[in-house]
């Protein structure tokens, strides 16, 4: 092991890149225009409420979309999404992004992805600031799920598939 | 897809099993004492400053001794740590979890995994209780890297080992 004495930003996120995490395409619709984006800082909360938290730079423009909604779907990716992965995290294709594959909706009419490894609509129900981010704490008010359960990781900066969806 | 139009617990936990999450021993030591549990709620929110997140229940016996020590050590797990993980998550285990595995410090004092894929070593900034649980915002000041990138994730109710390390 190299202990490393003195925290740099470079050294904080090579430690981040071990922390394996889902990658999801999390989306709102409502006032502010339909959006959507590639996440991997998403979290489950608490079971009571359901509650999963999705966290996100104050500085892009994507927040005040989601936070003017006030509605989020964190659409959870499957190993074959890695295309869709990339496209909803390029700026140069967003406003192309939702005329690929084939999107639905449940409660709050944010777009769902009609084969997500799972589905969670949101209501925002809660936001904390931390640093340059805020965390939108999420309530689930309705949950899709594929027959398979697919899942795909970005861990030491790649992609892994898990699972058979 | 099957479309489901109610929420329910078993629901949301279904889908969250979808939602693939890093496997973490999250430690602490000062006042109240030296402790460790296994943990997969835990996200990065932002570099600048360098902060993680971890959610707790705070009715667990572990909320408040990371609540009074004010230390919380991250420590990432790789493939070979599966019997790690599920010792830290038996409570009967409790006295004995730190009596196996090679254990050291950094900044705080919180007890550092030697073999740990990365581990952050955080002091507690901020607190947010969302329902049941609190979410712990964390500031990194120290930061250690295995040699190899190893991960072990929960996923599907299971575990999987990623990478080499």
């Amino acid at each position: 092991m190299d202990a490393i004495d003195t925290m740099t930003s470079e050294r904080f996120r090579h430690a981040l890149s071990r922390l394996g995490a889902a990658v999801n395409v999390i989306t709102t619709a409502g006032p502010a225009g339909r959006h959507g984006m590639t996440a991997s800082a998403v979290c489950s909360v608490t079971d009571s409420p359901p509650t999963v938290l999705v966290c996100m730079n104050r500085r892009s423009g994507s927040h005040q979309r989601f936070r003017d909604n006030g509605t989020l779907c964190v659409n959870v990716l499957a190993g074959h999404h890695q295309a869709l992965s990339t496209r909803f995290a390029t700026p140069a294709e967003a406003a192309a992004r939702f005329d690929y594959d084939h999107w639905t909706e449940l409660v709050t009419g944010a777009p769902v992805l009609a084969d997500a490894s799972a589905a969670l609509d949101c209501r925002i129900s809660q936001v904390s600031d931390v640093g340059t981010h805020s965390v939108f704490f999420c309530e689930v008010v309705g949950v899709s799920l594929a027959a398979q359960a697919g899942g795909l990781v970005w861990f030491d900066r790649a992609y892994h598939a898990l699972g058979t969806g």
